[in-house]
């Protein structure tokens, strides 16, 4: 089956992962209609190219996709995102009208376990606070004093979700001596046991882990689930790493906590996203902070754009999506 | 077979890694001929104890076993430290007279290992420079204009040494895209190939990876591998990791290199080890340092026990030694 193939995103997006020898590899039978993406529908290029578009690839920066440009796009039957989050950029009537959706979430949730994998190992040993101290010491420091519990041997992590970012840090921490605890209302007990990992209530996965890590996705259901009272439970001494969203945590409690100098944070995610400058998390020597840096970046949205592209050769020669979005997916996912 | 044991290491090692319990789990044809460690074989309980001793669990802060000492250990067999290297407190008189010894240094090089991989995924991800950045600017920053090239993601890392720990890092980082490249004039090809890697010249590492991280023992034939030449090969915008020794590296060379502030450092050790308070290497921005840390410490220290103990039992039951070091191993060995 031939199927005409246009972009959506941002043109430096559109620039840095689908280069022409990128492009290269669509099958002979997905024609490119257009060089450059659309990052508007309401363009001369978008009034040539939505009539006859078969596969929609998009990306970061991509504008939304209605029941107008559908009426505009008569042809339109794959939505193919080289990114995460679908929802923001399509409307509820690509599914009604039986669109089918893939995201490349999968492959955007391995820089963000990486990254969190790299927390969790520095947390437990420590790495940041002997750097602090060693650098304002200037001297002899001794960390089995300093931290007489220090290592990443027989300690328990804690994570919030077991999401697709949460599954691949549960995968990626295998081979360490770690115990790893998740809590997921939506998680099977025996699923978690396939999974190698013990299923338990968030209050105490907060009040037994030594690293806390934050993998849920943003919903109603969730924001402010890690609250005033579960940060409280947080043991002395334990990390907690958020990369998931800032509004699941009540953030003013969480910097109250850190005040007090008995909690560390590693914080990819705050709200709102670009921090005041006043604010305090700028400050505090027990935080770390990155700027919504864990997810790809850099070289790792070359990922993004072979997931896409593997998935648009996957339907031209008749095959299925295997990043499937379903409408009820939506209510549930990030 | 019955074997008297006893314990030779500082009193704080034993206290935290040997206690009761712990040494509980020594077989029954073990007794334990003292509750508490020689620290010294000067003193009346070494007096007692040595001329019954047939297996001796020694740890950091030992005394060293020579002539006089072997002297008087008639029963001695087996030495079995409980820490890595063994070459500052056996003396080469302990293989003369056939004593066995074995060592922890393969559940040592695991903690190392794994500061290592928390080290790697970080460099490429550029976390601590973005931490930085982040808390100066106190606003919004774009790490992908900041650093184009970040990311996990087809990146080249370069072990110099194929050694306990450089395999344990080459296990680790399997499910990682990254490319591993080894610097390791006793690695042959064909094993390089079974480990997964490519081996390459010094040179080709330093000049192609985007981190390089140093593994070879301290020998006479490594003080100053890392030269200013080496140095000088390496990429801008890449990071340099030494878990191993100081004295391997030309660190007047490496600090000038890091002023110019185009190369990163991660080191965990120093020449000398403690360095002065007027160390440049306190004050760079771009280095970050810890006290020594990298290996076993905290909680990690009771993998050294437990490895001693297995050992023990093993040879108690008329086993070999899994972990034994043999007189032309301490040639190459760290
Ligand atoms: N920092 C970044 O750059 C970055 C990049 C990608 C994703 N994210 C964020 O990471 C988080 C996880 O993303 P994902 O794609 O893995 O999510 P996902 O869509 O796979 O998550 C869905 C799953 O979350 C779990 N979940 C739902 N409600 C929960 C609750 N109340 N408690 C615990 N678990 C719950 C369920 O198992 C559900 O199936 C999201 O918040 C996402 O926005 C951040
Ligand atoms: N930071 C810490 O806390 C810590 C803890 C343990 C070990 N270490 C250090 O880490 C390093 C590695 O320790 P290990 O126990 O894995 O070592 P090891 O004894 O296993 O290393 C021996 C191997 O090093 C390799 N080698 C020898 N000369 C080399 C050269 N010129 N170039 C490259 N490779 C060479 C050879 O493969 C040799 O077999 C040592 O320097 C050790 O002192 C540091």
């Amino acid at each position: 089956m031939s199927l005409n193939v246009a972009f959506s995103m941002g043109e430096d997006v559109f620039a840095r992962i689908f280069p022409p020898q990128r492009r290269a590899h669509l099958g002979s039978s997905l024609p490119v209609l257009a060089d450059e993406p659309l990052t508007t529908f309401r363009s001369p290029l978008a009034d040539a190219v939505l009539p006859g578009v078969g596969v929609l690839i998009t990306g970061w920066g991509a504008p939304m996709v209605d029941e107008a440009v559908l009426d505009r796009a008569p042809k339109l039957r794959y939505v193919i995102h080289a990114g995460g989050s679908v929802k923001h950029h399509l409307d509820a009537a690509c599914w009604a009208r039986g669109i089918e959706v893939s995201t490349a979430a999968t492959a955007n949730a391995v820089p963000v376990a990486e990254y969190t994998v790299a927390a969790i190992l520095m947390a437990n040993k420590k790495v940041l606070q002997l750097n602090a101290a060693l650098k304002s010491t200037r001297g002899h420091i001794n960390p089995d004093a300093m931290f007489p519990e220090m290592g990443n041997f027989e300690k328990r992590v804690g994570l919030v979700g077991a999401s697709r970012i949460g599954r691949h840090v549960i995968e990626l921490l295998k081979p360490y001596a770690l115990e790893v605890v998740v809590a997921d209302p939506y998680l099977d007990a025996a699923v978690a046991r396939d999974l190698g990992v013990t299923l338990v209530e968030l209050d105490e996965l907060a009040s037994t882990s030594d690293v806390i890590s934050l993998h849920a996705p943003s919903l109603a259901s969730t924001h402010n689930l890690i609250s005033e009272r579960v940060i409280g439970l947080m043991k002395p001494g334990a990390t907690f790493i958020n990369t998931a969203r800032g509004e699941l945590v009540d953030q003013d409690a969480l910097i109250r906590r850190l005040c007090k100098q008995d909690l560390y944070a590693i914080l990819d995610v705050t709200t709102p996203w670009d921090l005041p400058a006043d604010n305090q998390l700028y400050d505090l020597p027990n935080v770390l902070l990155t700027p919504h840096a864990a997810g790809s970046l850099g070289t790792e949205l070359q990922r993004l754009a072979v997931t896409a592209i593997e998935e648009a050769n996957r339907v031209a020669e008749g095959g299925e999506l295997v990043h499937r979005v379903a409408v009820e997916d939506l209510l549930l996912m990030a």
